[in-house]
């Protein structure tokens, strides 16, 4: 049995996934780390993943060390990470993380980027291989999907890429993790969504002391 | 002891409040039933507020009859009745009730309505007196805050209205009921808020079959 098309992000209560966008350039130079721009972006990126950085399953996937929370936030960042077969991820959220990522990224499976520009696979620690296809969002989704097997395929990010599966329709299901942070400005995940065409139908919300979970299948209308 | 202010709305997953603006002579024209705008108007204004509308406690406050659901979303409209002890409200969504509401409207408290425009106060069945102040959101407020004593002051709407109370540091906690449904378009509830400055602790999460009820209380920061 083929799995599932799905995407979990972090969301502020007012709809963005990432803070204004700041040149990558400017954000890993060392010395713009005083720059305002950086500092805000890194605050306000700081705010929407706080729930994760705490958890015992995020430590152990990063290699961090021992211990770290555990309950349903927790459960539900490992069941995210094992119903993952394979992921597909756009170029910008690629290029962040090819600068943050450790040698062994948190991945451990294939990873297929969307982009335009050749290039080989990148073989790194743990089982994570990102692959680059240059022929559009359905044909990599088509890669990651074979290469899940029985297992779901996450559209990793950024929130344009998610967008972009959205509105063609190719994803079933997706969560939403409500983090209570009001960013004003950044990308927001819904802008353009084609709302003639999505309906949602709720299938679980789960509420823990941090954020809340929304969980929704995506119905054709 | 004084009571709080709060706001209560429902939400599309995407931020919106409301669907796009459509001029009010027109939605309540009735040859423009069939304008495709209208209709849009109409038909997302219902999705979102489609929880609300099988409540026992909302036929009952609006006398339309017996029965209706119980549960738990019925107690949280019951509840965030019971707290309120005025009402605050914006111009248009005012115009908008103006025409729409029964002779016995759904507050049976004091409403004050933040216009330019002074009115004679319009006395309703069943406990409505509707106030019209023109000199600014926190006069009126304060006007509001006297006619609830104990009890709670409700900022009822709409949107613009909502952030004008949050950006000003006067809103203590509120609760946004989001409901499966995206909009693409519309009036954003926190479209301007002042992210600098609003910080959130979430209160509560109460997800129903429906919907789920997110709680906050709104701290400076």
């Amino acid at each position: 049995m083929a799995g599932k098309v799905f995407f979990s992000v972090s969301m502020s209560l007012d709809g963005f996934v990432a803070p204004e966008s700041v040149p990558l350039d400017d954000i890993f130079a060392p010395e713009n780390q005083d720059d305002p721009r950086v500092r805000h972006w890194m605050a306000q990126w700081g705010e929407l993943q706080q729930w994760i950085f705490p958890l015992r399953f995020f430590r152990e996937n990063l290699k961090l060390g021992e211990g770290g929370d555990e309950g349903r936030d927790n459960d539900i960042a490992r069941e995210t990470f094992e119903r993952t077969g394979a992921s597909v991820m756009g170029k910008r959220m690629f290029e962040l993380g090819e600068r943050s990522w450790p040698e062994d990224p948190p991945f451990h499976t294939p990873v297929f980027v969307v982009t335009h520009t050749k290039r080989d696979p990148w073989e790194r620690l743990g089982g994570t291989t990102f692959h680059f296809l240059d022929d559009g969002i359905e044909h990599a989704l088509d890669q990651a999907r074979q290469a899940a097997g029985d297992r779901d395929v996450r559209i990793a990010g950024g929130g344009t890429t998610i967008l972009e599966y959205v509105n063609a329709g190719l994803v079933d299901e997706f969560s939403v993790t409500v983090a209570p942070v009001l960013f004003g400005t950044g990308t927001r995940l819904f802008d353009g969504v084609d709302a003639s065409r999505v309906a949602l139908e709720p299938l679980r919300a789960d509420p823990t002391a941090r954020v809340t979970h929304l969980t929704y299948a995506v119905r054709p209308r």
